[in-house]
């Protein structure tokens, strides 16, 4: 007789949510051919753009859809090297990896690069960006992600957005709002971001689909492909995932769906917090963050046990059937955590970090199964 | 009462094919995540490049899982924008929009560009090759497609390695397998190429997922995402895709079924042919290839009705049921055809040429009734 399956509690929804939302599209018409097959799947496609645009409140033809989070950061970045002039590419030192690659991509292709610092919440400030203009002088692009992948804190996007337009020159500014759609109300238009990334799968969507947001869609890209998406992205269509991506979006993205899954997930995350700082074996990444929720998205958190290295806590938590992860999963080769270097985090929490997240649909119950867990390995290790 | 739908017949295959594989895969675990469902997820994606592999006769480390045709066709085109001198990069005149596009791209970027000639069959010969090494004098990356997607022209691409291999200089030979993968035997160990594309969309897999075969897998990319596929392609892996163009070339991609399935549509085709050619209105693109049925493929025709446009006769056939299309989708916004211009076509075929491909469960009748159709559009047009 087969062993009986453990039950599972999944505690790594920034890695990737469950897939929840399918392909609900039966057309496979080629969106750019010309009969009934291709225009059925064109007219599907449009739909999918239309409902995105409806609950992100942008124009339809400012959305693109691309294979995911990394090739819609990838587009925005090397927007770059269509660019005359030769202004600064900046990031935040905080960024998800597949913003630290492209910089390093366009850093050897010769372009100027820099970096914003971040508070010890790993939150990119008013005034650090401030700081940045001053000691570049020469800013044209910069990247800050609207919410941490590790630690879950919140950058003010729009209050960066307004120190970037009363730069004198123009600054393009692009937003990672993969940790962020569906999960904390975004407003893309009133923030007068110039370029955004989301992602499916975080969403309970399929892999291989994601949307990148320009709000200026004549901009030439970097490589067109075979010039669909009207030319910022080649690749024939993936309309099911674009249907895939657009239900995830109409189901978790629209403003009040955000705001009442927001104060679900942080009512569970304040027992979580509340119960893991009483052992007294647990450091929140940041400490500071137990005394201001607001600032960080309740699906996110960092948190240390003394004493026992991440990886260790994890694949304790593993063997109970709790998953969590240390770090990043598109960084789970590095064991550098530079994000939380970033932050000025001590070598040692570094090393004790991990990271818990949880999704819209996470229980109290799961909750509490969880913090029994972590009590369990707490007695051993 | 709803209008019954009329039944359609589909013979726009090259374009996309009906998805009959869709992801079969559970696991939604991140394959970067460390815990249990990361590591299911991981298992299943290696399975699934070992499947591939299997089947396509290489080494699993030599494939890498992309969002599809055009991605994998860029990924081995920006290799050249990693690599050192100032070599120069070589494709025949009637390649994909995707690979017209990145050679367009890394033009721009300053690097060297060249072009080797078609025959009047739309393929790349040995001696036109020899004549392209002969002309340029710098060649260091060369593509040549195996089967033209417009006109089904196989090049022989073993032929092309041999004069490859003998230059002295080392040459990056990469071939766009796109509409030969499932159709016609390859060989991709036996011809020593360099690097390949797949898509999963045109042998009846999902849309969004692709294969990229890389002989030296230690190649530097130009982009490399958050590291995921061995630092060759980033993004969060696509799992579920993985498993379905794995489950497309293991039911459509092993020899045996290459060749039975090539046998039938041959002889589909044959009948196909000889009967549009016994019209006195259809000339066949390329003429000669009436006589000449082992040199193209027979999954894809290219015919003009004389007299008739091909949009209008794509439209007529579309209103009687059938889809077939003008040139390429991806190249469906242009009316230039500058593949059947590369090939010596006159202009008025070029305006006046349709495409007709078929798949592996095509059907005589199918024949039948498309030929029916045709004769029906030739009455009245």
């Amino acid at each position: 007789m087969p062993e009986k399956e453990k039950k599972r509690y999944y505690f790594d929804w920034a890695a990737s949510a469950p897939a929840e939302e399918t392909a609900s599209c039966i057309h496979y018409g080629n969106p750019s051919s010309q009969h009934s097959e291709g225009r059925k799947a064109k007219a599907c496609l449009e739909q999918a753009r239309q409902k995105c645009a409806c609950v992100l409140q942008v124009k339809p033809e400012t959305l693109f859809f691309t294979s995911g989070g990394t090739e819609s950061n990838s587009i925005a970045f090397f927007l770059n090297l269509m660019r005359k002039g030769n202004g600064r590419i900046v990031s935040s030192s905080a960024e998800h990896a597949s913003v630290r690659e492209a910089m390093e991509t366009l850093e050897k292709t010769g372009k100027p690069v820099g970096s914003v610092a971040v508070d010890s919440d790993g939150r990119v400030t008013a005034d650090n960006l401030e700081k940045a203009f001053d000691k570049y002088g020469d800013v044209r692009f910069i990247s800050v992600m609207a919410v941490n992948n590790e630690t879950g804190s919140i950058s003010d996007i729009a209050s960066l957005a307004d120190v970037i337009r009363k730069q004198k020159a123009p600054v393009h500014f692009h937003s990672d709002l993969v940790q962020a759609a569906g999960k904390i109300p975004l407003d893309i238009s009133g923030w007068e971001i110039d370029s955004a990334s989301i992602s499916a799968h975080k969403i309970g969507g399929p892999r291989g689909i994601g949307l990148l947001y320009l709000r200026n869609p004549s901009l030439d890209v970097f490589f067109r492909g075979g010039g669909q998406e009207n030319g910022i992205r080649g690749g024939t269509e993936n309309v099911q995932g674009a249907c895939a991506i657009a239900d995830c979006l109409d189901k978790l993205g629209n403003l009040q769906t955000v705001k009442t899954n927001f104060d679900l997930a942080l009512n569970r995350w304040k027992k979580l917090i509340s119960s893991l700082t009483a052992t007294n074996r647990c450091t929140l990444i940041p400490q500071q963050r137990a005394h201001d929720k607001e600032l960080f998205s309740p699906y996110i958190l960092q948190a240390a046990f003394n004493n026992i290295p991440g990886e260790v806590m994890a694949r304790a938590l593993d063997d109970l059937g709790f998953a969590v992860s240390t770090g990043s999963a598109c960084s789970s080769n590095s064991p550098e955590r530079p994000v939380l270097a970033a932050m000025g985090i001590p070598e040692k929490l570094r090393i004790e970090g991990i990271r818990i997240s949880q999704g819209y649909s996470t229980t109290d119950e799961e909750i509490d199964l969880f913090l029994n867990a972590v009590a369990e390995v707490l007695k051993f290790l």
